[in-house]
Protein backbone atom coordinates (compact mmCIF):
# COMPACT_ATOMS: atom_id res chain seq x y z
CA UNK A 1 0.00 0.00 0.00
CA UNK A 2 1.42 3.41 -1.31
CA UNK A 3 -0.26 6.41 0.93
CA UNK A 4 0.59 9.36 -0.83
CA UNK A 5 -1.68 12.35 -1.08
CA UNK A 6 -4.54 13.12 -3.34
CA UNK A 7 -3.65 14.28 -6.94
CA UNK A 8 -5.27 18.13 -6.98
CA UNK A 9 -8.60 18.51 -5.58
CA UNK A 10 -10.76 16.04 -7.67
CA UNK A 11 -12.50 12.86 -6.26
CA UNK A 12 -9.57 10.07 -6.74
CA UNK A 13 -10.84 6.69 -7.78
CA UNK A 14 -9.37 3.35 -6.08
CA UNK A 15 -6.88 2.33 -8.06
CA UNK A 16 -4.94 -1.07 -7.49
CA UNK A 17 -2.00 -1.89 -9.54
CA UNK A 18 -1.00 -5.71 -9.97
CA UNK A 19 2.55 -5.98 -9.83
CA UNK A 20 4.63 -8.84 -10.97
CA UNK A 21 8.58 -8.99 -9.65
CA UNK A 22 11.06 -8.49 -12.95
CA UNK A 23 8.73 -7.50 -15.10
CA UNK A 24 7.07 -4.92 -17.52
CA UNK A 25 4.43 -3.40 -14.37
CA UNK A 26 7.50 -1.80 -12.65
CA UNK A 27 7.35 1.01 -14.62
CA UNK A 28 3.78 1.59 -13.63
CA UNK A 29 4.92 1.75 -9.90
CA UNK A 30 6.84 4.66 -10.97
CA UNK A 31 4.24 6.74 -12.79
CA UNK A 32 1.95 6.21 -9.59
CA UNK A 33 4.93 7.70 -7.42
CA UNK A 34 5.34 10.41 -10.32
CA UNK A 35 1.74 11.28 -9.78
CA UNK A 36 1.39 11.41 -6.32
CA UNK A 37 -1.08 8.94 -6.79
CA UNK A 38 -2.98 6.78 -3.92
CA UNK A 39 -3.03 2.88 -4.86
CA UNK A 40 -2.62 -0.51 -3.61
CA UNK A 41 -0.17 -2.60 -4.77
CA UNK A 42 -0.58 -6.12 -5.38
CA UNK A 43 2.55 -8.18 -5.24
CA UNK A 44 2.49 -11.48 -7.45
CA UNK A 45 5.85 -13.78 -7.32
CA UNK A 46 7.06 -15.92 -11.00
CA UNK A 47 7.07 -19.13 -10.53
CA UNK A 48 9.90 -21.65 -10.78
CA UNK A 49 9.60 -21.80 -14.48
CA UNK A 50 10.04 -17.90 -14.37
CA UNK A 51 6.52 -17.41 -15.88
CA UNK A 52 3.31 -15.33 -14.32
CA UNK A 53 1.75 -17.56 -11.68
CA UNK A 54 -1.80 -18.58 -11.93
CA UNK A 55 -3.72 -16.40 -9.76
CA UNK A 56 -3.00 -13.31 -12.14
CA UNK A 57 -5.41 -15.14 -14.22
CA UNK A 58 -7.89 -14.28 -12.02
CA UNK A 59 -7.59 -10.44 -12.33
CA UNK A 60 -7.63 -10.90 -16.16
CA UNK A 61 -7.58 -14.01 -18.52
CA UNK A 62 -4.25 -13.10 -20.23
CA UNK A 63 -2.81 -13.80 -16.80
CA UNK A 64 -0.29 -11.02 -17.58
CA UNK A 65 1.24 -8.04 -15.62
CA UNK A 66 0.62 -5.17 -15.12
CA UNK A 67 -3.05 -5.04 -14.94
CA UNK A 68 -4.37 -1.91 -13.29
CA UNK A 69 -7.92 -2.06 -11.85
CA UNK A 70 -9.66 1.08 -11.08
CA UNK A 71 -13.08 1.55 -8.67
CA UNK A 72 -14.56 5.23 -9.39
CA UNK A 73 -17.60 6.45 -7.93
CA UNK A 74 -20.74 5.63 -9.29
CA UNK A 75 -18.89 2.61 -11.11
CA UNK A 76 -20.73 -1.17 -10.50
CA UNK A 77 -17.78 -3.14 -10.97
CA UNK A 78 -14.11 -1.88 -11.56
CA UNK A 79 -12.47 -1.30 -14.82
CA UNK A 80 -9.96 -3.63 -15.54
CA UNK A 81 -6.84 -2.00 -17.29
CA UNK A 82 -3.86 -4.07 -19.41
CA UNK A 83 -1.13 -3.11 -21.64
CA UNK A 84 1.77 -0.97 -19.50
CA UNK A 85 0.97 2.03 -22.72
CA UNK A 86 -2.85 2.17 -22.50
CA UNK A 87 -2.45 2.13 -18.70
CA UNK A 88 0.31 5.01 -18.55
CA UNK A 89 -1.70 6.96 -21.03
CA UNK A 90 -5.30 6.51 -18.97
CA UNK A 91 -3.48 7.62 -16.05
CA UNK A 92 -2.22 10.78 -17.83
CA UNK A 93 -5.56 11.34 -19.50
CA UNK A 94 -7.33 12.08 -15.95
CA UNK A 95 -4.31 12.28 -13.44
CA UNK A 96 -1.11 13.48 -15.17
CA UNK A 97 -1.80 16.04 -18.13
CA UNK A 98 2.01 17.48 -17.01
CA UNK A 99 3.57 14.51 -18.22
CA UNK A 100 1.88 15.13 -21.85
CA UNK A 101 3.31 17.66 -23.78
CA UNK A 102 1.09 19.88 -25.99
CA UNK A 103 0.34 18.99 -29.41
CA UNK A 104 0.63 22.53 -31.13
CA UNK A 105 2.77 25.05 -30.49
CA UNK A 106 1.21 28.23 -29.27
CA UNK A 107 -0.58 30.35 -31.57
CA UNK A 108 -0.51 27.18 -34.71
CA UNK A 109 -3.97 26.19 -35.50
CA UNK A 110 -4.64 22.32 -35.08
CA UNK A 111 -3.93 21.45 -38.68
CA UNK A 112 -2.18 18.41 -39.56
CA UNK A 113 1.39 18.53 -39.92
CA UNK A 114 1.73 21.30 -37.33
CA UNK A 115 2.77 18.79 -34.32
CA UNK A 116 5.54 20.01 -32.31
CA UNK A 117 8.40 17.93 -31.90
CA UNK A 118 7.53 17.22 -28.76
CA UNK A 119 4.44 16.08 -28.69
CA UNK A 120 5.25 13.80 -32.21
CA UNK A 121 8.00 11.93 -30.47
CA UNK A 122 5.88 11.19 -27.42
CA UNK A 123 3.72 9.73 -29.42
CA UNK A 124 5.95 7.82 -31.42
CA UNK A 125 7.76 6.48 -28.08
CA UNK A 126 4.46 5.06 -26.55
CA UNK A 127 4.38 2.31 -29.24
CA UNK A 128 8.42 2.12 -29.98
CA UNK A 129 8.99 1.01 -27.11
CA UNK A 130 7.13 -2.26 -27.51
CA UNK A 131 7.07 -1.98 -31.25
CA UNK A 132 10.85 -1.57 -32.20
CA UNK A 133 12.53 -2.01 -29.09
CA UNK A 134 11.40 -4.77 -27.61
CA UNK A 135 11.73 -7.73 -30.29
CA UNK A 136 15.25 -8.01 -31.00
CA UNK A 137 15.61 -7.68 -26.64
CA UNK A 138 13.04 -10.45 -26.65
CA UNK A 139 15.86 -11.98 -29.38
CA UNK A 140 18.28 -11.95 -26.94
CA UNK A 141 16.26 -13.31 -24.22
CA UNK A 142 15.84 -16.37 -25.99
CA UNK A 143 19.57 -16.47 -27.30
CA UNK A 144 21.11 -16.24 -23.43
CA UNK A 145 18.31 -18.93 -22.82
CA UNK A 146 19.72 -20.85 -25.51
CA UNK A 147 23.63 -20.38 -24.52
CA UNK A 148 23.32 -21.47 -20.80
CA UNK A 149 20.86 -24.52 -21.16
CA UNK A 150 22.48 -27.47 -18.77
CA UNK A 151 24.18 -29.38 -21.72
CA UNK A 152 27.14 -31.97 -21.93
CA UNK A 153 30.30 -30.03 -22.94
CA UNK A 154 30.70 -31.59 -26.09
CA UNK A 155 27.52 -30.43 -27.34
CA UNK A 156 28.25 -26.57 -25.99
CA UNK A 157 30.16 -25.84 -29.12
CA UNK A 158 26.56 -26.75 -30.76
CA UNK A 159 24.12 -24.29 -28.83
CA UNK A 160 26.69 -21.35 -28.95
CA UNK A 161 27.12 -21.43 -32.33
CA UNK A 162 23.36 -21.44 -32.28
CA UNK A 163 23.29 -18.92 -29.94
CA UNK A 164 25.81 -16.47 -31.76
CA UNK A 165 24.10 -16.68 -35.01
CA UNK A 166 20.72 -15.18 -33.06
CA UNK A 167 22.73 -12.53 -31.60
CA UNK A 168 24.93 -11.65 -34.51
CA UNK A 169 21.76 -10.63 -36.09
CA UNK A 170 20.36 -9.07 -33.36
CA UNK A 171 23.27 -6.66 -31.94
CA UNK A 172 23.30 -5.09 -35.45
CA UNK A 173 19.51 -4.23 -35.03
CA UNK A 174 19.89 -3.46 -31.49
CA UNK A 175 23.18 -0.97 -31.92
CA UNK A 176 20.82 0.92 -34.67
CA UNK A 177 18.49 2.04 -31.74
CA UNK A 178 21.21 2.78 -29.21
CA UNK A 179 22.85 5.19 -31.77
CA UNK A 180 19.25 6.03 -32.62
CA UNK A 181 18.32 6.82 -29.26
CA UNK A 182 22.39 8.81 -28.42
CA UNK A 183 21.35 11.04 -31.11
CA UNK A 184 17.51 11.62 -30.29
CA UNK A 185 18.56 12.28 -26.58
CA UNK A 186 21.53 14.59 -28.69
CA UNK A 187 18.92 16.65 -30.19
CA UNK A 188 16.25 16.75 -27.22
CA UNK A 189 13.70 19.52 -28.44
CA UNK A 190 14.49 22.84 -26.21
CA UNK A 191 17.84 21.26 -25.21
CA UNK A 192 15.64 18.90 -23.24
CA UNK A 193 17.54 16.08 -21.02
CA UNK A 194 14.54 14.01 -21.55
CA UNK A 195 13.34 11.53 -24.77
CA UNK A 196 11.14 14.46 -25.66
CA UNK A 197 12.26 17.72 -24.64
CA UNK A 198 13.06 19.49 -21.04
CA UNK A 199 10.22 17.59 -19.09
CA UNK A 200 9.34 14.35 -18.50
CA UNK A 201 6.71 12.44 -19.84
CA UNK A 202 4.97 9.21 -19.99
CA UNK A 203 7.31 7.98 -23.33
CA UNK A 204 10.15 8.20 -20.79
CA UNK A 205 8.12 5.95 -18.36
CA UNK A 206 7.51 3.53 -21.43
CA UNK A 207 10.93 3.27 -22.50
CA UNK A 208 12.69 3.03 -19.35
CA UNK A 209 11.95 -1.01 -19.56
CA UNK A 210 13.64 -1.84 -22.30
CA UNK A 211 16.46 0.60 -21.53
CA UNK A 212 17.06 -1.23 -18.60
CA UNK A 213 17.60 -4.48 -20.66
CA UNK A 214 19.64 -2.74 -22.77
CA UNK A 215 22.01 -1.50 -20.25
CA UNK A 216 22.18 -4.64 -18.13
CA UNK A 217 22.20 -6.92 -21.00
CA UNK A 218 22.75 -5.65 -24.60
CA UNK A 219 25.36 -4.04 -24.26
CA UNK A 220 24.30 -0.68 -24.29
CA UNK A 221 27.10 0.83 -21.75
CA UNK A 222 28.37 4.09 -20.73
CA UNK A 223 31.44 3.94 -23.07
CA UNK A 224 29.39 3.55 -26.51
CA UNK A 225 26.34 5.37 -25.35
CA UNK A 226 26.98 7.99 -23.24
CA UNK A 227 23.82 10.47 -23.31
CA UNK A 228 21.55 7.55 -23.49
CA UNK A 229 23.41 6.26 -20.17
CA UNK A 230 23.76 9.82 -18.69
CA UNK A 231 19.80 9.46 -19.70
CA UNK A 232 18.92 6.75 -18.00
CA UNK A 233 21.04 7.37 -14.88
CA UNK A 234 18.88 10.72 -14.22
CA UNK A 235 15.69 9.11 -14.80
CA UNK A 236 16.96 6.52 -11.80
CA UNK A 237 18.02 9.54 -9.42
CA UNK A 238 14.62 10.75 -9.50
CA UNK A 239 12.68 10.82 -6.14
CA UNK A 240 9.70 8.65 -7.36
CA UNK A 241 11.98 6.67 -9.49
CA UNK A 242 13.85 5.55 -5.90
CA UNK A 243 10.45 5.39 -4.05
CA UNK A 244 8.85 2.91 -6.11
CA UNK A 245 12.12 0.90 -5.76
CA UNK A 246 11.73 1.31 -2.22
CA UNK A 247 8.17 0.42 -2.00
CA UNK A 248 8.72 -3.28 -3.84
CA UNK A 249 11.59 -4.15 -1.90
CA UNK A 250 9.70 -3.10 1.26
CA UNK A 251 6.62 -5.13 -0.06
CA UNK A 252 9.04 -8.10 -1.16
CA UNK A 253 11.43 -8.49 1.28
CA UNK A 254 14.11 -8.71 -2.41
CA UNK A 255 16.42 -6.76 -3.87
CA UNK A 256 14.47 -4.92 -6.54
CA UNK A 257 15.44 -6.51 -10.03
CA UNK A 258 13.99 -4.51 -13.19
CA UNK A 259 14.47 -7.19 -15.78
CA UNK A 260 13.37 -10.94 -15.62
CA UNK A 261 16.83 -13.54 -15.54
CA UNK B 1 0.81 5.41 -57.23
CA UNK B 2 -3.10 4.68 -55.75
CA UNK B 3 -5.63 7.05 -57.37
CA UNK B 4 -8.40 7.16 -55.48
CA UNK B 5 -10.52 10.13 -54.83
CA UNK B 6 -9.81 12.79 -51.67
CA UNK B 7 -11.27 12.22 -48.25
CA UNK B 8 -14.25 14.30 -47.94
CA UNK B 9 -14.01 18.49 -48.63
CA UNK B 10 -10.75 18.67 -46.51
CA UNK B 11 -7.60 19.46 -48.40
CA UNK B 12 -5.23 16.68 -48.17
CA UNK B 13 -1.61 16.65 -47.71
CA UNK B 14 0.87 14.91 -50.24
CA UNK B 15 1.26 11.34 -48.64
CA UNK B 16 3.86 9.03 -49.34
CA UNK B 17 3.97 5.50 -47.79
CA UNK B 18 7.27 3.79 -47.78
CA UNK B 19 6.04 -0.17 -48.06
CA UNK B 20 8.56 -2.95 -47.82
CA UNK B 21 7.78 -6.00 -48.79
CA UNK B 22 6.92 -8.64 -45.95
CA UNK B 23 6.84 -6.17 -43.33
CA UNK B 24 4.24 -4.49 -40.88
CA UNK B 25 4.16 -2.08 -43.94
CA UNK B 26 1.18 -3.64 -45.66
CA UNK B 27 -1.54 -2.53 -42.77
CA UNK B 28 -1.17 1.00 -43.78
CA UNK B 29 -1.95 0.63 -47.67
CA UNK B 30 -5.00 -1.59 -46.44
CA UNK B 31 -5.73 1.80 -43.76
CA UNK B 32 -5.26 4.41 -46.70
CA UNK B 33 -7.77 2.26 -49.23
CA UNK B 34 -10.10 1.67 -46.62
CA UNK B 35 -9.69 5.70 -46.17
CA UNK B 36 -10.23 6.44 -49.92
CA UNK B 37 -6.91 8.85 -49.55
CA UNK B 38 -4.57 9.74 -52.50
CA UNK B 39 -1.14 8.81 -51.84
CA UNK B 40 2.17 7.34 -53.11
CA UNK B 41 3.27 3.34 -52.95
CA UNK B 42 7.31 3.03 -52.60
CA UNK B 43 8.11 0.09 -53.04
CA UNK B 44 11.08 -1.47 -51.30
CA UNK B 45 12.54 -5.17 -50.95
CA UNK B 46 14.42 -7.60 -48.54
CA UNK B 47 18.01 -8.06 -49.15
CA UNK B 48 19.40 -11.68 -49.73
CA UNK B 49 19.42 -12.04 -45.75
CA UNK B 50 15.38 -10.89 -45.63
CA UNK B 51 16.57 -7.29 -44.07
CA UNK B 52 15.44 -4.31 -45.21
CA UNK B 53 17.64 -2.33 -47.70
CA UNK B 54 19.72 -0.05 -47.07
CA UNK B 55 17.98 2.63 -48.59
CA UNK B 56 14.94 2.55 -45.88
CA UNK B 57 17.75 4.15 -43.60
CA UNK B 58 17.74 8.03 -45.81
CA UNK B 59 13.76 8.14 -45.00
CA UNK B 60 14.20 7.53 -41.60
CA UNK B 61 17.82 6.21 -40.08
CA UNK B 62 15.93 3.55 -38.09
CA UNK B 63 15.99 2.34 -42.20
CA UNK B 64 12.55 0.27 -40.69
CA UNK B 65 9.11 0.04 -42.52
CA UNK B 66 6.20 1.49 -42.40
CA UNK B 67 7.48 5.04 -43.17
CA UNK B 68 4.73 7.31 -43.99
CA UNK B 69 5.92 10.94 -45.01
CA UNK B 70 3.25 13.89 -45.21
CA UNK B 71 3.79 16.92 -46.71
CA UNK B 72 1.43 19.02 -45.51
CA UNK B 73 0.34 22.78 -47.28
CA UNK B 74 2.31 25.54 -45.87
CA UNK B 75 5.08 22.91 -43.94
CA UNK B 76 8.71 23.72 -45.21
CA UNK B 77 9.68 20.08 -45.23
CA UNK B 78 7.64 16.55 -44.74
CA UNK B 79 6.49 15.19 -41.59
CA UNK B 80 8.19 11.59 -41.06
CA UNK B 81 5.96 9.10 -38.72
CA UNK B 82 6.85 5.77 -37.85
CA UNK B 83 5.95 2.72 -35.91
CA UNK B 84 2.34 1.24 -37.50
CA UNK B 85 0.57 2.25 -34.57
CA UNK B 86 1.28 5.72 -34.59
CA UNK B 87 1.20 6.43 -38.09
CA UNK B 88 -2.29 4.90 -37.92
CA UNK B 89 -3.56 6.91 -35.08
CA UNK B 90 -2.25 10.06 -36.99
CA UNK B 91 -3.96 9.06 -40.22
CA UNK B 92 -7.65 8.60 -37.77
CA UNK B 93 -6.86 12.01 -36.17
CA UNK B 94 -7.16 13.72 -39.38
CA UNK B 95 -9.00 11.54 -42.04
CA UNK B 96 -10.56 8.75 -40.49
CA UNK B 97 -12.57 9.82 -37.21
CA UNK B 98 -15.01 6.67 -38.08
CA UNK B 99 -12.81 3.96 -37.48
CA UNK B 100 -12.55 5.49 -33.78
CA UNK B 101 -15.40 4.28 -31.39
CA UNK B 102 -17.06 6.92 -29.48
CA UNK B 103 -15.62 7.42 -25.93
CA UNK B 104 -18.36 7.71 -23.76
CA UNK B 105 -21.29 6.68 -24.15
CA UNK B 106 -24.23 9.19 -25.09
CA UNK B 107 -25.61 11.41 -22.16
CA UNK B 108 -22.70 10.23 -19.78
CA UNK B 109 -19.91 12.47 -18.54
CA UNK B 110 -16.00 12.25 -19.57
CA UNK B 111 -15.47 10.52 -16.33
CA UNK B 112 -12.76 7.96 -15.33
CA UNK B 113 -14.58 4.26 -15.86
CA UNK B 114 -17.13 5.60 -18.19
CA UNK B 115 -15.40 4.58 -21.22
CA UNK B 116 -17.71 2.67 -24.17
CA UNK B 117 -16.40 -0.68 -24.17
CA UNK B 118 -15.56 0.44 -27.52
CA UNK B 119 -13.40 2.72 -27.20
CA UNK B 120 -11.55 0.49 -24.25
CA UNK B 121 -10.64 -2.49 -26.54
CA UNK B 122 -9.44 0.15 -29.29
CA UNK B 123 -7.00 1.90 -26.66
CA UNK B 124 -5.89 -1.51 -25.88
CA UNK B 125 -5.28 -3.46 -28.86
CA UNK B 126 -3.69 -0.53 -30.24
CA UNK B 127 -1.01 -1.51 -28.06
CA UNK B 128 -1.54 -5.22 -27.68
CA UNK B 129 -0.77 -6.03 -31.01
CA UNK B 130 2.80 -5.39 -30.40
CA UNK B 131 3.33 -5.14 -26.80
CA UNK B 132 1.17 -8.97 -25.86
CA UNK B 133 1.16 -10.72 -29.06
CA UNK B 134 4.30 -9.83 -31.12
CA UNK B 135 6.70 -11.37 -28.49
CA UNK B 136 5.95 -14.95 -28.74
CA UNK B 137 5.25 -14.80 -32.47
CA UNK B 138 8.85 -13.02 -32.70
CA UNK B 139 10.04 -15.96 -30.52
CA UNK B 140 8.16 -18.81 -33.10
CA UNK B 141 9.88 -17.09 -36.15
CA UNK B 142 13.62 -17.32 -34.11
CA UNK B 143 12.69 -21.12 -33.47
CA UNK B 144 11.87 -22.01 -36.71
CA UNK B 145 15.13 -20.34 -38.00
CA UNK B 146 17.22 -22.73 -35.70
CA UNK B 147 15.11 -25.90 -37.07
CA UNK B 148 15.64 -24.89 -40.66
CA UNK B 149 19.19 -23.86 -40.21
CA UNK B 150 21.26 -26.11 -42.79
CA UNK B 151 23.43 -28.73 -40.24
CA UNK B 152 24.88 -32.17 -40.62
CA UNK B 153 22.20 -34.43 -39.88
CA UNK B 154 23.95 -35.71 -36.81
CA UNK B 155 23.28 -32.25 -35.30
CA UNK B 156 19.69 -31.89 -36.79
CA UNK B 157 18.23 -33.48 -32.64
CA UNK B 158 20.06 -30.89 -31.10
CA UNK B 159 19.01 -28.06 -33.04
CA UNK B 160 15.54 -29.65 -33.34
CA UNK B 161 15.80 -29.83 -29.41
CA UNK B 162 16.43 -26.39 -28.80
CA UNK B 163 13.65 -25.73 -30.98
CA UNK B 164 10.90 -27.82 -29.25
CA UNK B 165 12.26 -26.31 -25.88
CA UNK B 166 11.70 -22.43 -27.24
CA UNK B 167 7.93 -23.61 -28.89
CA UNK B 168 6.84 -25.47 -25.84
CA UNK B 169 7.12 -21.74 -23.94
CA UNK B 170 5.72 -19.80 -26.29
CA UNK B 171 3.09 -22.06 -28.16
CA UNK B 172 1.59 -22.32 -24.43
CA UNK B 173 1.40 -18.07 -24.66
CA UNK B 174 0.25 -17.87 -27.81
CA UNK B 175 -2.59 -20.34 -27.50
CA UNK B 176 -3.58 -18.45 -24.01
CA UNK B 177 -3.64 -15.20 -26.84
CA UNK B 178 -5.38 -17.19 -29.37
CA UNK B 179 -8.51 -18.73 -26.70
CA UNK B 180 -8.75 -14.88 -25.58
CA UNK B 181 -9.38 -13.56 -28.81
CA UNK B 182 -11.24 -16.13 -29.74
CA UNK B 183 -13.81 -15.28 -26.85
CA UNK B 184 -13.19 -11.26 -27.01
CA UNK B 185 -14.61 -12.50 -30.68
CA UNK B 186 -17.61 -13.94 -29.60
CA UNK B 187 -18.44 -11.15 -27.00
CA UNK B 188 -18.01 -8.68 -29.55
CA UNK B 189 -19.99 -5.45 -28.16
CA UNK B 190 -23.11 -4.92 -29.63
CA UNK B 191 -23.02 -8.68 -31.48
CA UNK B 192 -20.31 -6.87 -33.37
CA UNK B 193 -18.00 -9.02 -36.18
CA UNK B 194 -15.22 -6.86 -35.59
CA UNK B 195 -12.60 -6.81 -32.71
CA UNK B 196 -14.15 -4.05 -30.78
CA UNK B 197 -17.78 -4.05 -31.62
CA UNK B 198 -20.40 -3.95 -35.11
CA UNK B 199 -17.89 -1.27 -37.19
CA UNK B 200 -14.12 -1.87 -38.30
CA UNK B 201 -11.40 0.10 -36.27
CA UNK B 202 -8.11 1.49 -36.19
CA UNK B 203 -7.65 -1.82 -33.64
CA UNK B 204 -8.47 -4.25 -36.70
CA UNK B 205 -6.05 -3.09 -39.16
CA UNK B 206 -3.27 -2.90 -36.16
CA UNK B 207 -3.95 -6.65 -35.48
CA UNK B 208 -4.19 -8.26 -38.90
CA UNK B 209 -0.21 -8.36 -39.03
CA UNK B 210 0.20 -10.86 -35.82
CA UNK B 211 -3.37 -12.89 -36.82
CA UNK B 212 -1.73 -13.62 -40.49
CA UNK B 213 1.63 -14.57 -38.62
CA UNK B 214 -0.75 -16.63 -36.06
CA UNK B 215 -2.72 -18.41 -38.70
CA UNK B 216 0.02 -18.84 -41.20
CA UNK B 217 2.66 -20.27 -38.69
CA UNK B 218 1.79 -20.49 -35.24
CA UNK B 219 -1.32 -22.78 -35.25
CA UNK B 220 -4.05 -20.59 -35.22
CA UNK B 221 -6.28 -22.93 -36.85
CA UNK B 222 -10.49 -22.60 -38.02
CA UNK B 223 -10.49 -26.05 -36.36
CA UNK B 224 -9.47 -25.05 -33.14
CA UNK B 225 -10.45 -20.95 -32.84
CA UNK B 226 -13.26 -21.08 -35.47
CA UNK B 227 -14.67 -17.66 -34.74
CA UNK B 228 -11.29 -15.78 -34.44
CA UNK B 229 -10.58 -17.27 -37.89
CA UNK B 230 -14.32 -16.05 -39.31
CA UNK B 231 -13.15 -13.04 -37.90
CA UNK B 232 -9.82 -12.71 -40.13
CA UNK B 233 -11.69 -14.32 -43.38
CA UNK B 234 -14.11 -11.20 -43.43
CA UNK B 235 -11.26 -8.92 -42.73
CA UNK B 236 -9.75 -10.41 -45.75
CA UNK B 237 -12.86 -10.55 -47.70
CA UNK B 238 -13.14 -6.51 -47.36
CA UNK B 239 -12.49 -4.88 -50.84
CA UNK B 240 -9.92 -2.29 -49.60
CA UNK B 241 -7.86 -5.06 -48.51
CA UNK B 242 -8.33 -7.14 -51.90
CA UNK B 243 -7.29 -3.51 -53.75
CA UNK B 244 -4.25 -3.01 -50.90
CA UNK B 245 -3.32 -6.42 -52.29
CA UNK B 246 -3.92 -5.80 -55.98
CA UNK B 247 -1.93 -2.66 -55.51
CA UNK B 248 1.54 -4.18 -54.76
CA UNK B 249 1.06 -7.24 -56.31
CA UNK B 250 0.58 -4.87 -59.41
CA UNK B 251 3.86 -2.79 -58.32
CA UNK B 252 5.99 -5.75 -57.43
CA UNK B 253 5.37 -8.22 -60.17
CA UNK B 254 4.68 -10.64 -57.20
CA UNK B 255 2.24 -12.46 -55.41
CA UNK B 256 1.56 -10.94 -52.27
CA UNK B 257 2.97 -12.40 -48.84
CA UNK B 258 1.49 -10.78 -45.51
CA UNK B 259 4.64 -11.97 -43.32
CA UNK B 260 8.16 -12.62 -43.67
CA UNK B 261 9.68 -15.92 -44.71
Amino acid sequence: MATTEQAGSKEQAKITLHWLEESRSHRIVWLLEELGLEYDLKVYYRTKERLAPPELKEVHPLGKSPVLTIQAPGMEKPKVLVESAFIIEYLLDYYGQQLVPRRYPDGKDAQIGQETEEWTRYRVYMHYAEGSMMPPLTAKLISSGIRSAPLPFFLKPITRSIADQIDGTFNKILAGHFEYLESQIASSPQNGQFLCGPELTGADIMMIFPLDGSQSRAGATADKYPKLNAYIDRIKERPAYQKAIKLVEDATGKPFKAIVG
